[in-house]
């Protein structure tokens, strides 16, 4: 890959255009921020981590009839992907009460949600990535209602296949983010899955095997990382 | 009224319990408060503009089928109503963009919106009034799916009533702020509507003839809503 064909370096992976005109290389760097970018480390081994764990969640939603950008892997940090037209939504979905919802409404954290909450958010740097509503969403064009409905079930879907999932290794899936694409007009998972956008609590001790790590100084986040894909491999 | 009967004293009103066990009194102030009652003043007659206008408005809405807490005037100032259990939100419509949509998501103001936006707040001066979403309000046990679903229509319709209402005084009606209760099971729109609670922007100058008068400094908030009320009389 040359650097010319670099099409965006974000704040976890560069995105390279492919030989082949709709697909993208995504190149998993060895970074973590938070705050929006505003905090930022250089952790050597953490882009491998990062891609590994995603390949595993990406190809478990696969083989269970979720659509995604997967086209295949190029190697440990290196993925080939369906070039999309990303919405510049954040889809978060909560099943655990936990993180701006605690701190914005005073609730208590980890409590079970009867059901799970569905929030959006506007993808922009530049706004700082704004809590939106889906009437918003309609007006400024960014998604129609029958899109934003298709967004919600196969985040509901997702859920329901990754609860079970990370069970199995003894996580709770406190919450997570989910992006979409669109790819010759069907709407299909774009991004990532990894401890950097969702919460994972070890069952039994409930401490924090994701990027809350990093964000809360609680420990060595590419050594936390590296449990979560022992752990998700060897079942 | 007697001291010892006051339910409520908020930023516009006292609340008072009427003799009838399911009433209450509302008894507006002269006093007007922006920024979540960090500004805060005293305007002799206000209180009396606020309570009028609103009687006109809702009275209106009654001629036209929306069910509200109205039972009597009382005196230029006070009302008797319907006690409700209010839901704790702020129901927000818009049709033109302005204020904090614009602030939010740097769109440009004063552009007629295709469809009208719709957005709650909870109604929390401890939590600040948050913007909360659909999905949140179900989980936080505010209100259920069919209670907002009704909200949202009851909304959309005082919308299609006041939109060509307030354009007969040569009034663009551009966004406005509704609350709602329950009353023996049933909803029915509460508090008040007058120009503290909507923009108003005049068709001609596109001057505001609300309380962004008072927020921005623009002139006298007590005259702008004497006119208010003699343009909404004297059609
Ligand atoms: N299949 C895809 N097609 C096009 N863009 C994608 C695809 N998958 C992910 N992206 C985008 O590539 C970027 C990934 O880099 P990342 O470091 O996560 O960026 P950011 O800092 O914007 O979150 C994101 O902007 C994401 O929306
Ligand atoms: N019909 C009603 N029954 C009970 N409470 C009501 C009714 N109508 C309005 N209220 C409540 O009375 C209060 C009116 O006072 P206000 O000064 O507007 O308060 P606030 O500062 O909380 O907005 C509000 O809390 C409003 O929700
Ligand atoms: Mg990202
Ligand atoms: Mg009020």
């Amino acid at each position: 890959m040359t650097e010319d064909k670099l099409l965006y370096t974000g704040k976890a992976k560069n995105v390279y255009q492919a030989d082949n005109e709709d697909e993208v290389l995504i190149v998993y760097k060895d970074q973590a921020t938070a705050l929006n970018g505003k905090k930022k480390e250089h952790l050597p081994g953490k882009g491998v981590l990062d891609c590994r764990i995603s390949q595993v969640v990406f190809d478990y939603l696969i083989q269970n009839g979720i659509k995604t950008h997967l086209v295949k892997n190029i190697s440990d940090h290196e993925q080939l992907v369906k070039k999309t037209d990303v919405f510049p939504l954040e889809v978060v979905l909560r099943n655990i009460t936990s993180g701006s919802l605690v701190k914005k409404f005073h609730v208590e954290a980890g409590q079970k949600l009867a059901e799970p909450i569905i929030e959006f958010y506007y993808k922009s740097d530049a706004l700082d990535d704004p809590f939106i509503n889906e009437s918003q969403i309609h007006a400024l064009g960014i998604a129609d209602k029958k899109e934003l409905e298709y967004i919600k079930e196969m985040t509901l879907k997702v859920n329901d296949l990754l609860v079970p999932f990370f069970a199995q290794s003894d996580f709770d899936l406190v919450d997570f983010k989910l992006e979409f694409g669109k790819y010759n007009g069907e709407i299909i998972l774009v991004d990532e899955f990894s401890p950097d956008n969702c919460r994972l609590w070890d069952k039994t001790s409930h401490h924090s095997m994701d990027k809350d790590v990093f964000r809360k100084h609680e420990g060595d986040l590419v050594e936390t990382y590296h449990e979560v894909l022992q752990r998700l491999t060897t079942k």
